[in-house]
């Protein structure tokens, strides 16, 4: 395939689902992983989508994940939990945990869940996004494989830990969802640059001698990515604390793993991951009536935006919203590389009959 | 005087709290308000400490700020709240808020209480690390007056919104306090190097046609500090997130106000300040035993500081508990013109008998 596809959301919905399930995920589940999937590239956040798909399949057959885990309530009280994930997909085990963080927020007005031995749960803004139906903001946390370096540090001490915050907003707007990783930016994006022989900005990454570098090879073998911040002048302390804030509430909290123990897509060698999570909610009703909150939500944005100058000022999460609108009506692009990973996916375990029908109907 | 005073941290208190009672705040909040004063000065964050005396004393005197206010709960469940702060101090009124925060939090395992019409609270880390004694992390937020620009705008619409999370470590060694401004700098850091007139780094600034820029005095004319992560390609669209975030916790939440219609030191005018806060508390007993948090914290910090290169890692408020052990011994240091503005102060309050008493005992 040499030519970008587009593909109906729906069918690649069906396509991930039955690729999970052929891995053991029971239907149900690997319905989940696939709502999840789709979202991520429904605003535009590939990196989580089905260019990711190999690599969750790869962790599935080699027993890294636990296609059928046993997700425990290991603590609770009416506004909390802890549960333990027992090393299941990340998205089943996430879902799961905000399902229960939003539960005990609607009778009580907040609540907060941390979750240990899970994995890599995705978009970490799609599981604060699961708030807003129910008039809550919502809050989604993940530590992560080490590849972060501490302000002053020699070493990757900490993941890109992300961080999400999702809030209402008026129907028929984009909400606001900050979704962030702690980082400068995420290896992603470095590997595009070196994909287009690119330079790095300042400020991104190390090399292996600890110094500052822009060249995208020497940022990748080294793998020591700045905390948000960059240099410690312009606040790395800042990012690099935030990060550490994550892993504690992800790590430490559940009794869980943190910094080198976790492993991943990242580690030297394949191993179970250990990651852990942390999700809240917040019924906004709890505090003031909700139709108060989205005319002034609605008004601070709107004032918000018309100061913009030659370039447009978004708010968090709109920029995703307008891709999802457009990707709705003209299908989610599939780029010839990832179209070939997944066709092939789809030869060795089986499932050329999906594979045909997303290709069948593509835009 | 020319030269630094060093005074004790029980004298200075004595001192900060003469100077509100006379200024018509009653003994007991007088008292609570030196607290937070005394601690920013003790962990070496003078610009919320008697620093900043003269300019709270101002807002009192001349009715912006009420002395004795009603501070109310508007709502209320058994783990959340409303208040109104009656435009009172803002340590008085965020103390009385993350109390609230505590007790419930105490009782349910997780609390979270908004704040309305208050004014700047200092310190954020000071609200935060209240519920450390609690075994529980603590987390505070207020919005301010605006002087940070978003990611692509042309004029400031946020505050340096600050955040701040606290988190029990071993005793006898320092907390886990992060205190950041969502913006790459504070005001005061700018002023700093006005005053010495040196170059600010890049990424910190606008000037007031919205170039980057290096100049202090530029950047303090226009007053248009950039979010963290300095320009679009570090990531400041992650600090304008936060900043805004911030802003939507504390302003609009607690049916309060947001963005420009705030006030407070830098507003064109002096005005109402109309700020709101953020703060919840989590009781780490209620996800597990707290002992066995405390020594994977432990284990964690430590690890982290081995990877230490030619410069220290600290891990947050590690800095701030080491000025803090110095400045118990050998006093609280106060620069030669600060003197000269409290010795003012001082003065037209008819306190002199407070300041001598400060004087003679100082180190």
């Amino acid at each position: 395939m040499e030519e970008t596809l587009y593909v109906r959301p729906g069918r690649l919905h069906y396509f991930v689902r039955e690729t999970f399930k052929r891995l053991r995920v029971p239907a149900k589940e690997a319905s989940k992983v696939a709502d999840m999937v789709v979202a991520a590239d429904l605003t535009g956040v590939e990196s989580e989508g089905v260019a990711r798909l190999a690599f969750h399949a790869d962790r599935l057959s080699s027993g890294l994940v636990n296609p059928t885990p046993e997700i425990r309530t290991v603590h609770q009280t009416p506004v909390m939990a802890t549960m333990d994930g027992g090393n299941g997909l990340g998205p089943v085990v996430a879902v799961a945990a905000m399902d229960l963080a939003i539960t005990k927020a609607k009778h009580h007005g907040v609540a907060a869940v941390a979750v240990r031995r899970s994995n890599d749960f995705g978009m970490a803004g799609y599981y604060a996004r699961m708030a807003l139906p129910e008039q809550m903001i919502g809050l989604a946390m993940s530590n992560s494989a080490p590849m972060v370096v501490p302000t002053h540090g020699t070493r990757s001490m900490l993941g890109t830990n992300p961080i999400a915050i999702a809030i209402p907003t008026v129907e028929g707007t984009s909400p606001f969802v900050l979704d962030m990783s702690t980082s400068v930016v995420s290896k992603g994006r470095v590997e595009e640059l070196a994909k287009s022989h690119e330079p790095l900005p300042e400020g991104w990454a190390l090399d292996s001698s600890n110094q500052f570098t822009t060249d995208p090879e020497k940022a990748l073998e080294a793998l020591r990515l700045l905390p948000l911040g960059g240099r410690p002048e312009t606040g790395s302390h800042k990012g690099y604390g935030l990060g550490l804030a994550v892993d504690i509430l992800c790590g430490i909290l559940p009794d869980g793993s943190f910094g080198l123990e976790l492993s991943g897509a990242e580690g030297p060698q394949p191993d179970i991951a250990k990651l852990g999570h942390f999700f809240a909610a917040i019924r906004i009703g709890a505090l003031g009536p909700f139709v108060r909150f989205r005319n002034r939500i609605d008004e601070m944005l709107k004032k918000l935006k018309s100061t913009s100058g030659t370039e447009q000022i978004y708010y968090p999460g709109e920029p995703e919203y307008e891709i999802e609108q457009a990707r709705r009506a003209n299908g989610i692009p599939i780029p010839p590389d990832v179209a070939a990973e997944l066709e092939g996916l789809s030869r060795g375990l089986k499932l050329q009959d999906a594979w045909e029908h997303l290709l069948e109907g593509r835009k």
